[in-house]
Protein backbone atom coordinates (compact mmCIF):
# COMPACT_ATOMS: atom_id res chain seq x y z
CA UNK A 1 0.00 0.00 0.00
CA UNK A 2 1.31 3.27 -0.91
CA UNK A 3 1.18 6.76 0.92
CA UNK A 4 -1.12 8.08 -1.97
CA UNK A 5 -3.50 5.34 -1.67
CA UNK A 6 -3.27 5.23 2.03
CA UNK A 7 -4.36 9.26 2.04
CA UNK A 8 -6.65 8.95 -0.85
CA UNK A 9 -8.77 6.31 0.94
CA UNK A 10 -7.64 7.76 4.92
CA UNK A 11 -7.08 4.25 5.72
CA UNK A 12 -3.77 4.14 6.95
CA UNK A 13 -3.54 1.22 9.85
CA UNK A 14 -0.46 1.16 12.28
CA UNK A 15 0.92 -1.97 10.83
CA UNK A 16 1.39 -0.19 7.56
CA UNK A 17 3.72 2.61 9.04
CA UNK A 18 6.23 -0.13 10.79
CA UNK A 19 7.01 -0.07 7.06
CA UNK A 20 7.19 3.45 5.65
CA UNK A 21 10.03 6.06 5.47
CA UNK A 22 10.09 8.67 8.50
CA UNK A 23 10.08 11.15 5.76
CA UNK A 24 6.33 9.16 4.67
CA UNK A 25 5.24 9.13 7.86
CA UNK A 26 6.11 12.63 8.92
CA UNK A 27 3.61 13.65 5.60
CA UNK A 28 0.94 11.44 6.40
CA UNK A 29 1.36 12.96 10.12
CA UNK A 30 1.46 16.85 8.19
CA UNK A 31 -2.01 16.18 6.08
CA UNK A 32 -3.60 14.71 9.49
CA UNK A 33 -3.74 11.21 7.75
CA UNK A 34 -2.31 9.72 10.53
CA UNK A 35 -3.20 11.57 13.80
CA UNK A 36 -2.31 8.66 16.02
CA UNK A 37 0.76 7.26 18.18
CA UNK A 38 4.08 6.92 16.48
CA UNK A 39 4.87 3.50 18.60
CA UNK A 40 6.09 1.04 15.50
CA UNK A 41 5.87 3.73 12.66
CA UNK A 42 9.49 3.57 10.49
CA UNK A 43 10.98 0.99 11.99
CA UNK A 44 14.52 1.56 12.83
CA UNK A 45 14.90 4.91 13.06
CA UNK A 46 14.99 6.99 16.29
CA UNK A 47 11.78 8.59 17.42
CA UNK A 48 12.39 11.57 19.94
CA UNK A 49 10.94 13.89 22.42
CA UNK A 50 10.20 17.56 21.58
CA UNK A 51 10.57 20.63 23.48
CA UNK A 52 10.34 23.77 22.32
CA UNK A 53 11.29 27.17 24.84
CA UNK A 54 12.10 30.97 24.43
CA UNK A 55 15.28 31.51 23.20
CA UNK A 56 16.49 33.30 26.11
CA UNK A 57 15.82 29.99 28.12
CA UNK A 58 17.99 27.86 25.20
CA UNK A 59 21.41 28.05 26.25
CA UNK A 60 20.47 26.91 30.05
CA UNK A 61 18.49 24.43 28.23
CA UNK A 62 20.87 22.83 26.58
CA UNK A 63 23.44 22.90 28.96
CA UNK A 64 21.30 21.15 31.63
CA UNK A 65 20.05 18.79 28.73
CA UNK A 66 24.14 18.08 27.95
CA UNK A 67 24.56 17.61 31.47
CA UNK A 68 22.28 15.23 32.13
CA UNK A 69 22.67 12.64 28.84
CA UNK A 70 21.00 9.93 30.39
CA UNK A 71 17.43 11.29 30.66
CA UNK A 72 18.33 14.27 28.02
CA UNK A 73 19.89 13.20 25.13
CA UNK A 74 20.42 15.86 22.73
CA UNK A 75 19.37 14.24 18.74
CA UNK A 76 19.08 18.20 17.50
CA UNK A 77 18.58 21.60 18.16
CA UNK A 78 16.86 24.23 15.83
CA UNK A 79 18.00 27.88 15.00
CA UNK A 80 15.91 30.88 17.06
CA UNK A 81 12.83 30.46 14.86
CA UNK A 82 13.53 27.95 12.35
CA UNK A 83 11.14 24.57 12.65
CA UNK A 84 13.90 22.69 11.00
CA UNK A 85 15.21 20.07 12.77
CA UNK A 86 18.49 20.30 9.61
CA UNK A 87 20.65 17.29 11.29
CA UNK A 88 17.96 14.86 12.74
CA UNK A 89 15.24 15.17 9.34
CA UNK A 90 16.34 17.87 7.37
CA UNK A 91 13.17 19.57 5.10
CA UNK A 92 10.87 18.21 8.29
CA UNK A 93 8.74 20.96 10.62
CA UNK A 94 8.43 20.43 13.98
CA UNK A 95 5.43 22.69 14.15
CA UNK A 96 3.46 20.21 11.71
CA UNK A 97 5.34 16.76 11.98
CA UNK A 98 4.16 15.54 15.29
CA UNK A 99 0.79 14.20 15.50
CA UNK A 100 -0.06 15.87 18.99
CA UNK A 101 1.02 18.38 20.87
CA UNK A 102 0.87 20.08 24.63
CA UNK A 103 1.19 23.93 25.53
CA UNK A 104 2.26 24.42 29.12
CA UNK A 105 2.67 28.10 30.29
CA UNK A 106 4.13 29.15 33.38
CA UNK A 107 4.26 25.55 34.55
CA UNK A 108 0.79 24.18 33.68
CA UNK A 109 -0.33 22.47 30.72
CA UNK A 110 -3.05 24.95 29.28
CA UNK A 111 -3.98 23.42 25.90
CA UNK A 112 -3.61 20.05 23.62
CA UNK A 113 -3.42 21.06 20.17
CA UNK A 114 -2.80 19.33 16.28
CA UNK A 115 -0.39 21.45 15.15
CA UNK A 116 1.99 24.55 16.61
CA UNK A 117 1.14 26.60 13.69
CA UNK A 118 -0.47 29.51 15.32
CA UNK A 119 1.77 29.78 18.35
CA UNK A 120 5.35 29.33 16.87
CA UNK A 121 6.93 32.33 16.95
CA UNK A 122 10.92 33.71 15.78
CA UNK A 123 11.62 33.74 19.36
CA UNK A 124 11.27 29.21 19.66
CA UNK A 125 14.23 26.90 20.03
CA UNK A 126 13.04 23.17 19.20
CA UNK A 127 14.95 20.60 20.77
CA UNK A 128 14.78 16.84 19.85
CA UNK A 129 15.81 15.08 22.82
CA UNK A 130 15.73 10.47 22.49
CA UNK A 131 13.38 8.70 23.62
CA UNK A 132 13.15 4.91 24.97
CA UNK A 133 10.65 3.88 22.15
CA UNK A 134 13.78 2.90 19.95
CA UNK A 135 15.67 0.72 22.51
CA UNK A 136 12.36 -0.85 23.42
CA UNK A 137 12.69 -2.58 19.85
CA UNK A 138 16.31 -3.30 20.75
CA UNK A 139 15.75 -5.03 24.13
CA UNK A 140 13.03 -7.12 22.29
CA UNK A 141 14.97 -8.60 19.92
CA UNK A 142 17.54 -9.27 22.40
CA UNK A 143 15.42 -11.57 23.72
CA UNK A 144 14.82 -9.22 26.41
CA UNK A 145 10.57 -9.38 26.17
CA UNK A 146 9.34 -5.50 26.55
CA UNK A 147 5.36 -6.62 27.23
CA UNK A 148 4.38 -3.19 26.34
CA UNK A 149 5.57 -3.74 22.47
CA UNK A 150 2.61 -6.74 21.98
CA UNK A 151 -0.11 -5.96 24.64
CA UNK A 152 -1.57 -2.76 24.02
CA UNK A 153 -2.93 -2.79 27.93
CA UNK A 154 0.88 -2.84 29.39
CA UNK A 155 3.12 0.31 30.19
CA UNK A 156 6.10 1.37 31.13
CA UNK A 157 6.51 2.55 34.80
CA UNK A 158 7.77 5.73 35.27
CA UNK A 159 8.67 6.86 38.64
CA UNK A 160 10.42 10.55 40.36
CA UNK A 161 13.88 9.31 41.72
CA UNK A 162 15.82 10.80 44.18
CA UNK A 163 18.83 11.27 41.74
CA UNK A 164 19.77 15.01 41.28
CA UNK A 165 20.07 16.45 38.31
CA UNK A 166 22.96 19.01 37.20
CA UNK A 167 21.37 21.86 37.50
CA UNK A 168 21.91 24.81 34.82
CA UNK A 169 20.60 28.17 35.13
CA UNK A 170 16.65 27.63 36.09
CA UNK A 171 16.60 24.35 35.34
CA UNK A 172 16.84 21.57 38.41
CA UNK A 173 15.14 18.60 40.09
CA UNK A 174 15.26 14.86 40.42
CA UNK A 175 15.83 12.64 37.28
CA UNK A 176 12.60 10.92 36.72
CA UNK A 177 13.27 7.09 35.76
CA UNK A 178 11.42 4.60 34.30
CA UNK A 179 11.35 0.90 34.96
CA UNK A 180 12.00 -2.61 32.86
CA UNK A 181 11.13 -5.83 34.69
CA UNK A 182 14.27 -7.66 33.22
CA UNK A 183 14.96 -11.61 33.54
CA UNK A 184 17.78 -11.17 36.16
CA UNK A 185 19.68 -13.60 34.01
CA UNK A 186 19.61 -10.94 31.38
CA UNK A 187 20.31 -8.10 33.18
CA UNK A 188 24.11 -7.62 32.22
CA UNK A 189 22.35 -8.17 28.35
CA UNK A 190 20.15 -5.82 28.77
CA UNK A 191 23.08 -2.98 29.99
CA UNK A 192 25.30 -3.95 26.77
CA UNK A 193 22.09 -3.45 24.42
CA UNK A 194 20.89 -0.29 25.47
CA UNK A 195 24.70 1.49 26.12
CA UNK A 196 24.98 0.90 22.19
CA UNK A 197 21.81 3.35 22.11
CA UNK A 198 22.95 6.94 24.19
CA UNK A 199 20.17 8.78 21.96
CA UNK A 200 17.71 6.67 23.44
CA UNK A 201 18.77 7.14 27.00
CA UNK A 202 21.79 4.57 26.57
CA UNK A 203 22.44 1.98 29.62
CA UNK A 204 20.42 2.10 33.07
CA UNK A 205 20.88 4.46 35.55
CA UNK A 206 20.29 2.12 38.91
CA UNK A 207 19.85 -1.88 38.93
CA UNK A 208 17.71 -3.53 41.68
CA UNK A 209 16.46 -2.24 44.88
CA UNK A 210 14.66 0.77 44.36
CA UNK A 211 14.77 2.22 47.53
CA UNK A 212 18.42 3.18 46.26
CA UNK A 213 17.26 5.50 44.48
CA UNK A 214 14.04 7.33 46.58
CA UNK A 215 11.49 4.85 45.25
CA UNK A 216 9.82 3.36 48.38
CA UNK A 217 7.30 1.91 46.44
CA UNK A 218 7.49 0.01 42.87
CA UNK A 219 3.63 -0.84 42.70
CA UNK A 220 2.56 3.08 43.24
CA UNK A 221 4.67 4.68 39.90
CA UNK A 222 4.61 8.71 39.48
CA UNK A 223 3.47 8.36 36.22
CA UNK A 224 1.80 5.64 33.98
CA UNK A 225 1.58 2.49 35.87
CA UNK A 226 2.66 -0.59 37.07
CA UNK A 227 2.26 -3.95 35.63
CA UNK A 228 4.19 -6.19 38.34
CA UNK A 229 7.26 -7.50 38.52
CA UNK A 230 7.99 -11.37 38.96
CA UNK A 231 10.18 -13.48 41.19
CA UNK A 232 13.13 -14.06 38.45
CA UNK A 233 13.03 -10.92 37.35
CA UNK A 234 14.93 -7.74 38.22
CA UNK A 235 13.68 -3.71 38.22
CA UNK A 236 16.15 -1.93 36.06
CA UNK A 237 15.97 1.59 35.35
CA UNK A 238 16.82 3.93 32.75
CA UNK A 239 16.51 8.22 32.85
CA UNK A 240 13.29 8.98 31.53
CA UNK A 241 12.84 11.70 28.67
CA UNK A 242 10.30 13.26 31.11
CA UNK A 243 12.94 14.61 32.96
CA UNK A 244 13.84 17.73 31.15
CA UNK A 245 9.59 18.67 30.72
CA UNK A 246 9.38 17.94 34.83
CA UNK A 247 12.26 20.62 35.12
CA UNK A 248 11.26 22.94 32.86
CA UNK A 249 7.62 22.90 34.35
CA UNK A 250 9.49 23.14 37.74
CA UNK A 251 11.23 26.41 36.85
CA UNK A 252 7.59 27.92 35.65
CA UNK A 253 9.13 29.01 32.55
CA UNK A 254 6.51 31.37 30.75
CA UNK A 255 6.03 29.43 28.11
CA UNK A 256 7.09 25.64 26.47
CA UNK A 257 5.67 23.33 23.99
CA UNK A 258 6.05 19.94 24.03
CA UNK A 259 5.20 16.26 21.95
CA UNK A 260 1.84 14.48 23.05
CA UNK A 261 2.87 11.50 24.96
CA UNK A 262 2.99 8.53 22.60
CA UNK A 263 3.22 11.26 19.88
CA UNK A 264 6.87 11.25 18.69
CA UNK A 265 8.65 13.23 16.11
CA UNK A 266 10.13 10.46 13.69
CA UNK A 267 13.97 11.08 12.70
CA UNK A 268 15.42 10.07 9.50
CA UNK A 269 18.24 8.74 11.88
CA UNK A 270 19.62 5.40 12.73
CA UNK A 271 18.66 4.58 16.18
CA UNK A 272 22.31 4.83 17.04
CA UNK A 273 22.02 8.39 15.98
CA UNK A 274 23.94 7.97 12.34
CA UNK A 275 22.25 9.72 9.13
CA UNK A 276 20.43 8.17 6.65
CA UNK A 277 18.96 8.77 3.27
CA UNK B 1 59.19 13.75 43.95
CA UNK B 2 55.90 14.95 45.42
CA UNK B 3 53.93 18.11 44.17
CA UNK B 4 55.10 19.94 47.36
CA UNK B 5 58.81 19.33 46.96
CA UNK B 6 58.62 20.50 43.36
CA UNK B 7 56.68 23.57 44.16
CA UNK B 8 59.91 24.47 46.93
CA UNK B 9 62.59 24.09 44.57
CA UNK B 10 60.40 25.38 41.20
CA UNK B 11 62.18 22.30 39.39
CA UNK B 12 59.77 20.53 38.13
CA UNK B 13 60.30 18.35 34.54
CA UNK B 14 57.89 17.16 32.57
CA UNK B 15 58.57 13.54 32.88
CA UNK B 16 57.11 14.16 36.32
CA UNK B 17 54.34 15.48 35.54
CA UNK B 18 53.18 12.71 33.36
CA UNK B 19 52.41 10.51 37.00
CA UNK B 20 50.78 13.50 38.80
CA UNK B 21 46.49 13.94 39.10
CA UNK B 22 45.01 16.28 36.90
CA UNK B 23 44.50 18.51 40.08
CA UNK B 24 48.19 18.48 41.00
CA UNK B 25 49.28 19.37 37.42
CA UNK B 26 46.56 22.18 37.42
CA UNK B 27 47.86 23.78 40.57
CA UNK B 28 51.42 23.92 39.63
CA UNK B 29 50.07 25.70 36.95
CA UNK B 30 48.25 27.95 38.90
CA UNK B 31 50.77 28.47 41.16
CA UNK B 32 52.87 29.02 38.08
CA UNK B 33 55.17 26.47 39.04
CA UNK B 34 54.78 25.15 35.70
CA UNK B 35 54.55 27.59 32.60
CA UNK B 36 55.18 24.84 29.70
CA UNK B 37 52.78 23.13 27.31
CA UNK B 38 50.63 20.16 29.07
CA UNK B 39 51.97 17.27 26.94
CA UNK B 40 52.72 14.24 28.63
CA UNK B 41 51.01 15.61 30.91
CA UNK B 42 48.78 13.75 33.71
CA UNK B 43 48.94 10.75 31.71
CA UNK B 44 45.71 9.18 30.85
CA UNK B 45 43.81 11.67 31.22
CA UNK B 46 41.75 13.99 28.85
CA UNK B 47 43.13 17.39 27.75
CA UNK B 48 41.07 20.11 26.23
CA UNK B 49 40.92 23.42 24.08
CA UNK B 50 39.79 26.39 25.72
CA UNK B 51 37.29 28.58 24.09
CA UNK B 52 35.88 31.66 26.33
CA UNK B 53 33.14 34.00 24.54
CA UNK B 54 30.48 36.37 25.29
CA UNK B 55 27.24 34.90 26.53
CA UNK B 56 25.59 36.59 23.76
CA UNK B 57 27.37 33.93 21.43
CA UNK B 58 27.08 31.12 23.46
CA UNK B 59 24.20 29.61 22.22
CA UNK B 60 25.06 30.10 18.89
CA UNK B 61 28.76 28.74 19.26
CA UNK B 62 27.29 25.92 21.55
CA UNK B 63 24.87 24.82 18.77
CA UNK B 64 28.08 24.91 16.39
CA UNK B 65 29.99 22.73 17.91
CA UNK B 66 27.01 20.45 18.56
CA UNK B 67 26.44 20.26 15.22
CA UNK B 68 29.91 19.60 14.28
CA UNK B 69 31.39 17.35 16.63
CA UNK B 70 34.38 15.91 14.88
CA UNK B 71 36.76 19.00 14.85
CA UNK B 72 34.37 20.31 17.97
CA UNK B 73 33.65 17.57 20.64
CA UNK B 74 32.28 19.67 23.50
CA UNK B 75 33.37 18.45 26.62
CA UNK B 76 31.64 21.05 29.26
CA UNK B 77 30.55 24.36 28.99
CA UNK B 78 30.40 26.88 32.26
CA UNK B 79 27.65 28.74 33.53
CA UNK B 80 27.39 32.29 32.66
CA UNK B 81 29.89 34.28 34.58
CA UNK B 82 31.20 31.16 36.11
CA UNK B 83 35.19 30.06 35.57
CA UNK B 84 34.18 26.34 37.10
CA UNK B 85 34.11 23.17 34.93
CA UNK B 86 31.75 21.73 36.69
CA UNK B 87 31.84 18.26 35.13
CA UNK B 88 35.31 18.41 33.26
CA UNK B 89 37.28 19.14 36.86
CA UNK B 90 35.19 20.41 39.95
CA UNK B 91 37.13 23.19 41.72
CA UNK B 92 39.13 24.08 38.46
CA UNK B 93 39.28 28.04 37.84
CA UNK B 94 39.80 28.56 33.97
CA UNK B 95 41.18 31.87 34.19
CA UNK B 96 44.12 30.35 36.19
CA UNK B 97 44.43 26.68 35.55
CA UNK B 98 46.18 26.97 31.79
CA UNK B 99 49.54 27.78 31.25
CA UNK B 100 49.22 30.30 28.67
CA UNK B 101 46.20 32.14 27.14
CA UNK B 102 45.45 34.32 23.95
CA UNK B 103 43.07 36.92 23.57
CA UNK B 104 41.25 37.81 20.14
CA UNK B 105 39.85 40.70 19.37
CA UNK B 106 37.49 41.51 16.40
CA UNK B 107 38.91 38.23 15.05
CA UNK B 108 42.89 39.29 15.52
CA UNK B 109 45.15 37.55 18.47
CA UNK B 110 46.16 40.66 20.50
CA UNK B 111 47.30 39.23 23.33
CA UNK B 112 48.93 36.06 24.82
CA UNK B 113 49.10 35.81 28.87
CA UNK B 114 49.61 34.15 31.34
CA UNK B 115 46.18 34.33 33.00
CA UNK B 116 42.95 35.79 32.20
CA UNK B 117 41.82 37.21 36.02
CA UNK B 118 41.58 40.71 35.38
CA UNK B 119 40.23 40.10 31.74
CA UNK B 120 37.32 37.32 32.88
CA UNK B 121 33.93 39.14 33.59
CA UNK B 122 30.63 37.85 34.82
CA UNK B 123 29.63 37.94 30.97
CA UNK B 124 31.88 35.04 29.66
CA UNK B 125 31.14 31.86 28.87
CA UNK B 126 33.85 29.01 28.75
CA UNK B 127 33.28 26.03 26.74
CA UNK B 128 36.20 22.96 26.94
CA UNK B 129 36.47 20.82 23.44
CA UNK B 130 38.40 17.70 23.03
CA UNK B 131 41.54 17.79 21.27
CA UNK B 132 43.54 15.13 20.03
CA UNK B 133 46.72 14.85 22.66
CA UNK B 134 44.83 11.93 24.05
CA UNK B 135 44.47 9.71 21.11
CA UNK B 136 47.71 10.25 19.95
CA UNK B 137 49.15 8.47 23.24
CA UNK B 138 46.63 5.62 22.16
CA UNK B 139 47.56 5.44 18.32
CA UNK B 140 51.05 4.97 19.53
CA UNK B 141 50.24 2.77 22.03
CA UNK B 142 48.18 0.90 19.99
CA UNK B 143 51.18 0.29 17.68
CA UNK B 144 50.38 3.01 15.22
CA UNK B 145 53.74 5.27 15.92
CA UNK B 146 52.95 9.10 16.31
CA UNK B 147 56.55 10.92 16.00
CA UNK B 148 55.66 13.70 17.61
CA UNK B 149 55.18 12.25 21.01
CA UNK B 150 58.96 11.51 20.72
CA UNK B 151 60.79 13.43 18.40
CA UNK B 152 60.47 16.86 19.76
CA UNK B 153 61.13 18.60 16.13
CA UNK B 154 58.20 16.63 14.76
CA UNK B 155 54.97 17.87 14.53
CA UNK B 156 51.45 17.14 13.56
CA UNK B 157 50.31 19.25 10.04
CA UNK B 158 47.38 20.88 9.84
CA UNK B 159 45.04 22.09 6.62
CA UNK B 160 42.21 23.85 6.18
CA UNK B 161 39.95 21.43 3.75
CA UNK B 162 37.14 22.02 1.77
CA UNK B 163 34.48 19.98 4.04
CA UNK B 164 32.17 22.25 4.72
CA UNK B 165 31.20 22.85 8.70
CA UNK B 166 27.63 22.91 9.68
CA UNK B 167 26.74 26.49 10.60
CA UNK B 168 25.05 28.02 13.53
CA UNK B 169 24.33 31.54 13.72
CA UNK B 170 27.61 33.23 12.97
CA UNK B 171 29.50 30.58 13.03
CA UNK B 172 30.11 29.09 9.34
CA UNK B 173 33.38 27.30 7.23
CA UNK B 174 35.64 24.78 6.33
CA UNK B 175 36.80 22.14 8.65
CA UNK B 176 40.58 22.51 9.91
CA UNK B 177 42.02 19.17 10.09
CA UNK B 178 44.89 17.17 11.12
CA UNK B 179 46.93 14.71 8.82
CA UNK B 180 48.90 12.30 10.38
CA UNK B 181 50.79 9.39 8.49
CA UNK B 182 49.64 5.87 8.75
CA UNK B 183 51.35 3.01 7.79
CA UNK B 184 48.93 1.84 5.02
CA UNK B 185 48.28 -1.69 6.61
CA UNK B 186 47.39 0.09 10.40
CA UNK B 187 44.49 2.46 8.43
CA UNK B 188 41.87 0.05 9.99
CA UNK B 189 43.20 0.05 13.26
CA UNK B 190 43.47 3.71 13.35
CA UNK B 191 40.05 4.15 12.67
CA UNK B 192 39.27 1.65 15.05
CA UNK B 193 41.77 3.47 18.02
CA UNK B 194 40.54 6.86 17.78
CA UNK B 195 36.73 5.79 17.10
CA UNK B 196 36.64 5.38 20.79
CA UNK B 197 37.42 8.61 21.89
CA UNK B 198 34.75 10.88 20.55
CA UNK B 199 36.07 13.41 22.78
CA UNK B 200 39.11 13.42 21.70
CA UNK B 201 38.20 13.94 17.67
CA UNK B 202 37.24 10.92 17.58
CA UNK B 203 37.56 8.70 14.20
CA UNK B 204 38.95 9.83 10.61
CA UNK B 205 36.78 12.18 8.71
CA UNK B 206 38.78 11.30 5.65
CA UNK B 207 41.19 8.50 4.21
CA UNK B 208 44.21 9.01 1.81
CA UNK B 209 43.83 11.18 -1.43
CA UNK B 210 44.31 14.89 -0.04
CA UNK B 211 42.72 16.65 -2.77
CA UNK B 212 39.27 14.86 -2.16
CA UNK B 213 38.93 17.46 0.52
CA UNK B 214 40.66 20.04 -1.10
CA UNK B 215 44.18 19.74 0.00
CA UNK B 216 46.15 20.74 -3.01
CA UNK B 217 49.69 19.88 -1.71
CA UNK B 218 50.13 17.76 1.41
CA UNK B 219 53.21 19.62 1.45
CA UNK B 220 52.14 23.20 2.72
CA UNK B 221 50.17 22.45 5.93
CA UNK B 222 48.24 25.79 6.15
CA UNK B 223 49.25 25.22 9.91
CA UNK B 224 52.29 24.02 11.93
CA UNK B 225 54.79 21.77 9.56
CA UNK B 226 54.79 19.12 7.13
CA UNK B 227 57.57 16.15 8.20
CA UNK B 228 57.02 13.75 4.98
CA UNK B 229 54.82 10.49 4.36
CA UNK B 230 56.56 7.33 3.54
CA UNK B 231 55.68 5.14 0.40
CA UNK B 232 54.27 2.47 2.60
CA UNK B 233 51.87 5.40 4.49
CA UNK B 234 48.57 6.59 3.79
CA UNK B 235 47.99 9.92 4.83
CA UNK B 236 44.64 10.10 7.58
CA UNK B 237 42.83 12.67 8.44
CA UNK B 238 41.07 13.97 11.54
CA UNK B 239 39.05 17.13 12.47
CA UNK B 240 40.79 19.62 14.88
CA UNK B 241 40.25 21.87 17.60
CA UNK B 242 41.48 24.73 15.42
CA UNK B 243 38.18 24.49 13.39
CA UNK B 244 35.87 26.42 16.17
CA UNK B 245 38.64 29.08 16.68
CA UNK B 246 38.95 29.83 12.75
CA UNK B 247 35.34 30.36 12.61
CA UNK B 248 35.10 32.24 15.49
CA UNK B 249 38.14 34.89 14.39
CA UNK B 250 35.89 34.65 10.79
CA UNK B 251 33.10 35.52 12.16
CA UNK B 252 35.29 38.68 14.15
CA UNK B 253 33.51 38.53 17.07
CA UNK B 254 34.65 41.27 19.72
CA UNK B 255 35.97 39.18 22.02
CA UNK B 256 36.89 35.61 22.63
CA UNK B 257 39.77 34.08 24.54
CA UNK B 258 41.55 30.82 24.05
CA UNK B 259 44.48 28.55 25.14
CA UNK B 260 47.78 29.32 23.94
CA UNK B 261 48.60 26.09 21.19
CA UNK B 262 50.12 23.06 23.09
CA UNK B 263 48.75 24.73 26.86
CA UNK B 264 46.22 22.95 27.42
CA UNK B 265 43.36 22.36 30.23
CA UNK B 266 44.01 19.06 32.19
CA UNK B 267 40.71 17.38 32.83
CA UNK B 268 40.04 14.81 35.51
CA UNK B 269 38.40 12.62 33.20
CA UNK B 270 39.68 9.58 31.66
CA UNK B 271 40.54 9.68 27.84
CA UNK B 272 36.64 8.56 27.06
CA UNK B 273 35.18 11.16 29.00
CA UNK B 274 33.93 9.27 32.18
CA UNK B 275 34.61 10.96 35.29
CA UNK B 276 37.55 9.94 37.56
CA UNK B 277 37.84 10.51 41.00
Amino acid sequence: MTLQTDLRHGAIQRTDLATWSPRAVRQAIRDRAWTGTTHGAARGRLQANLAVLPQRYAFDFLRFCLRNPRPCPVIDVTDPGSAEPTRAAPGADLRTDLSAYRIYRDGEMVAEVPDLKDVWTDDHVGFLLGCSLSFDEALDSAGIPMAHLRDTTSRVATYRSSIPCVPAGPFSGPMVVTMRPVPTSMVVRAVEVTGRYPLAHGAPVHIGDPAKIGITDLARPEFVKFDGIAEDQTPVFWGCGVTPQAVAMAARIPEMFTHSAGHMFVTDLALDGTPMP
